[in-house]
């Protein structure tokens, strides 16, 4: 037996099992969701869910993983790789290019599942595919590249996100944002004085298992991000994974305890997820205890811009960006403040309070207003082009009778009524 | 540290790790079914799955893996190895023999929990123990042993079946349609005029779940069934498996939304899992781009075959038959087709359209044939052998009040009544 | 590459891998409870176990793993290791500290859930954190030192408990006891003659798939204890928790069959538990075939439990001393009766059934008395002192109206009642 080759095969299978782990975070997501909005539109949202799996896994090996992980040009954009096919020799790593793929079509599904939470209950599903299309083949592959792509810009002025606090969340958290501006509220959720409606969640225990589950799977998302079983980090990145999600959830229940004299069971659900999202930049670069510090402001954090939202009449059913945008965003300023110079590489890198100076903090600043701007930008953009084919909102009569029947034929939840014949139209 | 070892511990932890993964399976199969059917029968079809899983483990142990795995009599069935016992040196492996049966026990219970979707609503629990024990003890492990045991007659002609669209899938699917026959439809399913009722499934988000779990397990079976972390196709297998399930996703949500104008949640639900019933045969041995031809072509099939059997008035209430029969049936003829020279390591054997003859194809036509017509007739025996003991199917009445509380005194759900005796008889 | 520290990167990836699945199980501990409470508590449960895995991993980082783990004084408790920091250099293995203390903060956080589903329905949040503080900051670390700590005068003395079902779950399940008896039983549950009334399973679907959850994470548990994937038992580990887990739920399928006249569905769910929870223990040390007995045994053994506690008007509403306390008892105990030579290390050290005598039974039995006693007693204390500073259990108008609008301003499930302002008070 040839150690290199066990070597690989290590790698291969911590990277399978891994990517596994992340894609299965799509059932947490599911489930998220499907509790957090109305009953009445629990499956049109899980439906959004598939379609981020099936067709973001096709666009993204058709041509999304070619523009970000491809042979560089400019800095900007990758160009090979399309269908796997062509010169990716850049890529070197113990595990194939094949294996590698899988672990970032993980990625990928992850952020468009992001934005299918702040538009639900009330977007058209053809008009979601096409954006899944658009976030999935371009929006977060160009950006990507900047960051993560061999010769990317922003990876070369220095800025790190070990797992994609900006790449991923702010990302994706941006993009919701301007997706649910776009779309509008629900009909409802705000009174003509401007004061919101709290619409409770339909099933928290399955938002609540969701939460669970992405947790997993999050262990999945920082550790196996080192992709190589021999990288010394793994128990570090999985402590400090561990220790802010913990500290996001507990953040959440002493602060609403004393900010609404309840623990608040959805901001605690949101709140954990909040430190998750939060530490994903700096895993493998921070100590346990500014992790500790990290999972604590982002859950606090979620549930103040989760207040301002709704103050300015923004309606975010599941909460996509006060979790994702403000504590991705948070992250990545984060690794600018506590980065060890210990676990960083490179040289010159350190957080600024950990004896390093404001050029890393400059960067991350820089790299999160790229990320933020172009997330947004293009989302807004792309959603106007396609309001222009297909409304991307459904009628009101349809948003009243609810996505799940109105768009897909099918309550999530049928009583036992023996058997009726649903709406579904037999050819 | 020894290097063989070392690649033993690692192959070990692969394959423990992997078999969980297809254990939690169950729990996948058991929100699937428990999701499809109706509130009354959702505890009664998870109580079988139950049944898989206890009884399947433990009949596999005391002779079922025997009869599969054990020294082979002529081709037709092993003879050693009752209680892992015995001489099992022709099995050599980097894992031990235990280690072995627990990844191959994961799979006898996903065989039978196949069955258990197709007669929900109507058999009889005790009728049902005691088919499950003639499943896992017999039926499968025979055709089993045939094709994946050492010397079986069907292995030995060339057969190739990596992880089991006809071993598992296509025997198990073809199971379930005798056993849907035999049974009958449930009451009120069909009109006398011949037409069909549609039962709206009670709860669709746990349904969903459930795909995401098995579409999770599903990496475990295919990249499992390696045995070994050496294996260089672990990283190829996880990417077929991934692109095809994708492919029967998408491939379901646009030929429904094409046919029904709605894109049908139960369907793209099967859709996915037929795409990863369909690539268990070829998964190892296909390119990326056949792996989303089969998907499509699956979860396409899928469709097509649930209506037909509608309109036979075969009764199969969550797609048993119409996604790991018809399905597995195609993988297994998919590998006669598009299995790569390169990826096969045994001479002569390639797909038709990658520069084969038409003898692979022939010899899984002939495997398929033998396994279709295996699990259906002794299916129909044991069904018929059963039911002279007892019978088979509850009685009118408790189908109609449903297993739950009939069979098993208590219901899936309940609300606040706060204190109720149920019907449990106490001693 | 270096071969040790590939050992190293292996070893490294199998803990993280099965404390991640370890971490999972509170997922199925969270639905498990939530389907077995009614639907008015459905939610107060779920934030329970956000509270374990919240403070618990905090409680646990800051000094609990420390008092456990850190430098013996005595034989009697840690000294080091608060913050992770200090001497820990008597814990000599392939992995980091880190990695290490992740896998056992996966193990308190398991702990102190078992005692959250016998207090459901009626105790106070804020009291609950204050116990699940001293639950993990002491009492388990205590006892955890005695029986695993390095220089622990239980473990000295010679007992053994592979993966806890003395240290885990006997002392879980007698702290269970403690507090269920303390706390009280439910309104409404016992008659004025003494009978008790069946409070049904708000959602029995849950609960089944928080049991297929927990199997799942069993293996995590069990195998991943042995903490080094070169360790040799790993196979035989998962085969025996295979065996007792299905031979549980086959066991708990006849008994109540047989003696309510119908398989019972929450006997069976927690039947598998039981099995699981026996074969904690001794999972390295016994035969299949005494994991098959073992499971049998703790499955009637959780039935008869669950009957003799109600008749002494005890109320444990999830049946958490019945399945951990009586389980984790019995197979402590059965190590003394089962343990094979040839699989323990130590010299003088078999089960009596084995060729040994009586002295490793009475160790064990010992050791089971000091964990019982200081389980139930240090929770009994601890729940006095903290009653007289937040009352541990809720009022009545709180009780009858339900936890989760009581104290938590948000039902679990929501009709479509389109927009309803909810009780959660805004600053």
């Amino acid at each position: 037996m040839d150690v290199t080759k066990l070597a690989s095969g290590l790698d291969t299978v911590w990277v399978v099992l891994t990517a596994a782990m992340i894609l299965l975070m799509e059932g947490g997501f599911a489930l998220l969701e499907a509790g957090f909005v109305r009953q009445k539109n629990a499956v049109s949202i899980i439906m959004k869910v598939f379609v981020d799996i099936a067709f973001g896994a096709l666009i993204y090996y058709i041509f999304g993983f070619a523009l970000m992980y491809g042979k560089d040009a400019g800095g900007w954009i990758g160009t090979s790789g399309f269908f796997l096919k062509g010169d990716l020799s850049h890529i070197d790593l113990s595990i194939s290019h094949e294996t590698y793929w899988l672990f970032q079509c993980a990625f990928v599904i992850a952020v468009i599942s992001i934005v299918s939470g702040a538009v639900a209950e009330r977007v058209s599903f053809r008009a979601y595919i096409l954006y899944a299309i658009a976030m999935t083949g371009l929006i977060y592959p160009a950006a990507g590249h900047w960051i993560w792509g061999s010769g990317g810009w922003l990876g070369r002025l220095g800025m790190i996100d070990f797992a994609g606090s900006a790449a991923i969340h702010a990302l994706g958290g941006f993009a919701a944002l301007a997706a649910a501006i776009q779309i509008g509220p629900r009909i409802g959720k705000f009174n003509p004085d401007g004061s919101a409606n709290i619409v409770p969640p339909s099933n928290l225990p399955l938002a609540s298992v969701g939460a669970f589950i992405l947790w997993f799977g999050w262990f999945g998302f920082n550790s196996g991000s080192t992709l190589s079983a021999s990288n010394g980090a793994i128990g570090h990145i999985a402590v400090t994974t561990m220790l802010a999600a913990s500290a996001g959830g507990a953040g959440c229940i002493v602060f609403t305890m004393m900010r609404y004299r309840k623990a608040d069971p959805p901001s605690v659900i949101n709140g954990a997820l909040a430190g998750l999202v939060g530490i994903t930049a700096g895993c493998a670069y921070v100590s346990d205890a500014a992790a500790i510090a990290i999972g604590i402001v982002c859950g606090i954090a979620m549930v103040l811009a989760t207040e301002f939202l709704e103050s300015r009449r923004v309606d975010d059913p599941v909460g996509a960006f006060a979790v994702h945008g403000v504590s991705g965003s948070l992250g990545t300023l984060a690794v600018g403040l506590f980065a060890q110079p210990g676990r960083i590489q490179e040289a010159g890198h350190a957080g600024l309070l950990y004896g390093g100076d404001w050029r890393l903090l400059g960067i991350q600043l820089l790299g999160l207003a790229v990320v933020a701007v172009w997330g947004f930008g293009l989302t807004w953009i792309a959603l106007k082009g396609i309001n222009a084919i297909v409304p991307i909102r459904v009628s009101r009569d349809e948003e009243l009778i609810g996505l799940d029947v109105g768009s897909h034929g099918v309550p999530a939840y049928s009583q036992d009524q023996d058997f009726i014949e649903w709406s579904r139209v037999k050819p």
